[in-house]
């Protein structure tokens, strides 16, 4: 379906069709699109735990305050940023100075402005935010595109999901993601602010 | 064209077309394509200030390390995130009950949900680089929908794009975002780690 019908057709879904499920080849598809994503100096911070058994939704929903679309959902993603993606970009930067897209000054002139950008946790939380979102949000359009339903949480423990499924200190949860089925009940797409409420040229002095 | 075609095909465009224009007919397009993103509570945090006239490009340019996609691209927007978005959650929120989408009680209920969990100033930096950055991710999808190429951009002091784009203290400079007609020169997509570096079943153990 044309893309622009796509975003404007998906709506956040919190009621799942419960006892479904999507195949390994499904889940990996929605990934490689997400990976498409833009990441500064291309540090792909995003990771993915993908929350498919029902013994491993339990654990999960018991993190995520009760919501029963962890349960319902086909899977869940544990959406991931990696805080320390700038320490690994010359490896990373390397696979394209491999495929001939870059020469190796332009990666040492990333890894060094990199290393001067990211050495500040702050810029390490923010950027790791950023990246998983612009990944995040390309899946839920990549899985809209393929007649299923997702829906973004941010209402969970941190720390308890990362103790709960192994995850280690250098990522950071930016989110739950469920995608799946869509059961009756969902609402509509929630009002959006108009354009011109969110929308100024040339000066930011009339946002309210 | 086809959702994850489009997905596939984008890259983060470095070079454009100089003394080339979009309407606002068409940026306005784009802004409300980027509305229909997700954020947590319905809050929307995004902003959009747009800069096309060639002197306040000078001057973006300026503050954002002097990179020249400001100048060239058609529209650079300023993508901002609201630090209180939640503070004006009742009157947001209540457009969805004015449209029957939603009752006051779990209107009432998710505005003091929302009270809690952003009362944190690191909630509330977290949550409009979240929210601007589903709404950017969105805009790239849309632009190049219409033929358009983008270039997002995080090398920029936003302290000075503050100042000179009268933006106040509570939108926080989330990115820049090019966006117009490419020139020659753009390199290809760089490479990706693969589905399997980025992904696991039900356990993060195994994340590198």
């Amino acid at each position: 379906m044309h893309t622009l019908g796509i975003i404007n057709q998906r709506i956040s879904a919190n009621k799942f069709a419960p006892d479904t499920s999507l195949s390994h080849t499904v889940i990996e598809e929605l990934v490689a699109c997400a990976t498409q994503a833009p990441s500064s100096f291309n540090q792909q911070h995003w990771r993915f735990v993908a929350i498919t058994e029902p013994q491993d939704k339990e654990r999960l929903k018991a993190v995520a305050y009760g919501q029963q679309k962890v349960i319902d959902a086909a899977v869940t993603f544990i959406v991931l940023g990696d805080l320390l993606a700038h320490t690994k970009l010359a490896e990373t930067l390397g696979r394209s100075v491999k495929a001939g897209i870059i020469d190796q000054a332009v990666v040492d002139g990333m890894v060094g402005m990199a290393g001067q950008m990211y050495a500040n946790p702050a810029a390490q939380r923010d950027e790791a935010i950023r990246s998983a979102s612009l990944a995040a949000m390309t899946l839920m359009l990549a899985a809209e595109a393929k007649g299923l339903v997702s829906g973004p949480m941010i209402g969970f423990d941190p720390e308890g999901v990362k103790r709960e499924f192994q995850i280690s200190e250098r990522y950071l949860p930016v989110m739950l993601l469920a995608v799946g089925y869509p059961a009756p009940g969902n609402w509509p797409r929630k009002v959006r602010l108009s354009v011109s409420e969110v929308l100024t040229y040339g000066t930011g002095e009339s946002l309210a």
